[in-house]
């Protein structure tokens, strides 16, 4: 394959000089048009060391309106990015819309680099690769404009371009890793590229090899693929959405019959007696475990989805209570933030992952997309329904990092809900809690009826099971919550 | 001091579950207004161990409403915060304006634990305690609302207490710090505390000491203290700002008179054969010196302000052509987002400092303040007056933590912008660089001016000057710039 980057492409200073000026123009007024979208654009930036990708990044940002364009290196991770799974990173320094950023190795680099010591075998490797296979699609269905450039060098000019680089005083402080010294380390690199690049490259996310031995050609060729990338990309009036078109969406095939949420016992109840000494033990056992975890590292996600009324708050309560107040953070999610509308919309809830031997608790969350956003029509059929699998793959990220993920939907029946709504509306302080929005809600009980029992099914996983708690009888739901998280807890521990 | 806080304050079971239902209503009822107002709350949780500081904690947390109120605890700091300014933390967990941040220890933890331990001598704590209480009145000249809570136990009650929390199967797991068994330790607590105390005392930042034997007298009291707080901080329609009253400033003093931006000598230039041979000599000191930097974990923090069009970008580009993209990163300042309109404005630019050995680069900076802002009357003269002490308090704090501080005014004459401007306009992709905001600015060049002034006499400080440099040709400025940055590099390491 990279061969057809070896063929000896060139510019003299003149074409070089003739050239420069359009792309300049072009990629400003890009720029304007990006700035005008829903779309950041991602500048994957690879290949060989020696190849001059600092150089061309350089380029880039002079012909850019900087201040529409970032720099990401992941290099020299600080414990806050090492404490969570491999993508934090990432996410972390994902340009918003509107932006450019320019990704030295982005999530390639990582998994190359294992692959080349050895640490990865062919079939992890492949695994890793289709993971930002994936990833990728997912940003590209967000709107991103992706564009993967591969700077290549043969091995000849490698060689010849890493002497250079040592004799040149602006570049002899370089550091120049030992190891390309081998032609088997070049060999390898070469290989491991070859199999990333045609495993990721897509429609929406196109990889682009650059030969790089003639600078002039280099950099104007790094220039032009983005140039065009952006004007594809952004070309065009944006899309009216239309909800569900081109998404064969599950809706309505179970309306009517029975589902899981029918089978729940919604009659168990505990006397008050028996509720403070099981209040008493349960929390006594989850507070040591909470701090056993926190001695071990392990981190552990919670999540809190249920019916309006259904006793979400007060069950975090009674969970927070036994927790050191240094352990955990309570994550209320409301109205996104214009920073994080500007993002993809799992970015809001990767932010708040928790360090090692920490706790966060979502009240409310990433099921949101599939809940209200579908329910009310916020989101298209196609956004809600791929979104099952772009949640999945999220939590196995954590799960796979040794992250504990626990879900609970609290379950009340629609009577039980009234009388709550009611009692509310009866206490000073609690009145604020039921608006003219639950009230609609509750209109539409079973079209979430259906999204719930979609989204059950769809989303609980080995690593990540949702429980259902009955939730009539309050007491005996916050025990049973406390219970399920100290046996979650219990078992990696 | 504290003897007000011994006298045995306690509620019964009725008085307790009579006066609470009235605080919660007028909690929830104040976050209300909260939300609607520009103010965030701070509440400073801290006091003698076990005098149940987590507990009062939970119950806030239980009273308010959870979607407006976070918990912040500075325990376990990670590499990123140990790598910037003490104070990086506290800025990291400021709620925005609307939300409520309860802070255990805040600001106050560190400098008390340190000078427990006898790490910090007298006079640097009365130093420690003066810069807490600048601080806490920068926030809320800003509109803050700072609530600091003191919870009090006597020796004796102390050592119950402890004694108790060890044998309750809940807080049996709580650590209890080994210090706490000798008395020593609980008066040079109580001596610190007070000190911290008699300083902090502020109208706008009060401290409340709470007797917290009695567990209901404790937290109702703690919610009492918070809801009047927030009742008088908040009270009142917001005042319609008017600039410059109840601030002297000093415009129109210099107006017309001789000043140092006149005395620049902008003949000074530099032949092209002369410019390349010093750019590669400089360039090539500057990538040494700043891997040296990197080593070292030494950052640094470069600004560039000056007129539109007097080569910020391309002094800029001459710098980061010299350095390791992994090093550095580009701030241009631009609009802020809401989420960093929600904070003071120096919190968009303390989440911008570079990680030890790196190195940020603003395009502009928080000197915004006073240029644009105080030129356009976008803010009051109050405000733009303060900022001198809060812009000289920050970079010392930058300094402090051994950062190297460059500041650079790139000054060029009336004559040399119009003829830039014409320039640009010629050139396909400069010509978004030339806006009707320029030409605007381009009027207002004698407010600007006085303005600079202003700004260089009284932000030129040892530890971080200020560097005039002559603009008017551009490669005496370029090179100048390397040089001054070199210099400062050099010094320091």
């Amino acid at each position: 394959m990279f061969e057809t980057a070896e063929v000896g492409r060139s510019l003299t200073k003149e074409e070089y000089e003739a050239g420069l000026p359009g792309i300049r123009a072009g990629l400003v007024q890009a720029q304007l048009a990006l700035k005008q979208s829903v779309s950041p654009v991602i500048v994957v930036i690879h290949g060989v060391d020696g190849a001059g990708k600092g150089q061309v990044v350089h380029r880039l940002n002079e012909w850019l309106d900087p201040r529409g364009v970032e720099t990401h290196a992941f290099w020299q991770l600080s414990d806050e990015d090492l404490e969570r799974p491999l993508f934090f990173r990432f996410w972390r320094a994902m340009p918003s819309r509107g932006r450019i950023g320019l990704m030295f190795g982005a999530w390639y680099a990582d998994v190359m680099r294992d692959r080349l010591s050895r640490r990865v075998k062919g079939a992890a490797y492949d695994n890793a690769l289709r993971r930002i296979a994936f990833f990728e699609r997912m940003l590209v269905e967000d709107g991103a404009v992706i564009v993967k450039l591969w700077f290549h060098l043969s091995r000849k000019a490698q060689r010849q371009r890493l002497k250079d680089l040592k004799d040149r005083p602006l570049t002899h402080w370089r550091v120049v890793p030992e190891d390309w010294k081998s032609g088997k380390v070049y060999r390898r690199f070469v290989e491991a590229g070859e199999l990333a690049i045609r495993r990721t490259d897509a429609a929406g996310a196109p990889w682009f090899l650059i030969e790089s031995e003639d600078e002039r050609y280099r950099d104007l060729t790094a220039a032009k693929v983005l140039l065009r990338a952006m004007r594809q990309g952004l070309g065009g009036p944006p899309v009216k959405r239309k909800r569900g078109v081109g998404a064969v969406v599950p809706e309505r095939i179970h309306r009517g019959a029975i589902t899981l949420l029918d089978q729940v016992d919604l009659e168990k109840s505990l006397s008050a007696d028996r509720y403070e000494k099981e209040l008493e033990r349960w929390q006594a056992r989850l507070c040591r475990l909470a701090w056993k975890a926190q001695k071990k590292g392990r981190s552990t996600v919670m999540v809190f989805e249920g019916w309006d009324a259904a006793g979400k708050g007060s069950a975090i309560r009674r969970v927070t209570a036994a927790l050191d107040a240094r352990l955990y953070r309570v994550v209320p999610v409301i109205a996104p933030s214009d920073e994080e509308k500007a993002h993809h919309y799992l970015w809001r809830f990767w932010r708040q992952l928790p360090r090692a031997g920490r706790i966060t608790i979502f009240d409310r969350s990433w099921y949101g997309r599939v809940l209200v956003e579908r329910v009310e029509e916020f989101a298209t059929g196609g956004e809600w329904m791929r979104s099952y699998r772009e949640i999945n793959d999220f939590e196995q990220q954590l799960a796979e990092h040794g992250m504990v993920v626990v879900k609970f939907w609290l379950h009340i029946d629609r009577e039980e809900q009234l009388k709550r709504f009611r009692k509310r509306e009866k206490v000073a302080y609690k009145r604020h809690k039921i608006t003219d929005e639950d009230w609609r809600n509750r209109e539409r009980w079973e079209a979430y009826k259906e999204a719930v029992n979609d989204m059950v099914s769809r989303t609980s996983t080995g690593h990540a099971p949702w429980t259902i708690i009955p939730g009539n009888n309050k007491k005996f739901a916050r025990v049973e919550v406390l219970k399920t998280v100290c046996g979650r807890l219990k078992e990696v521990l």
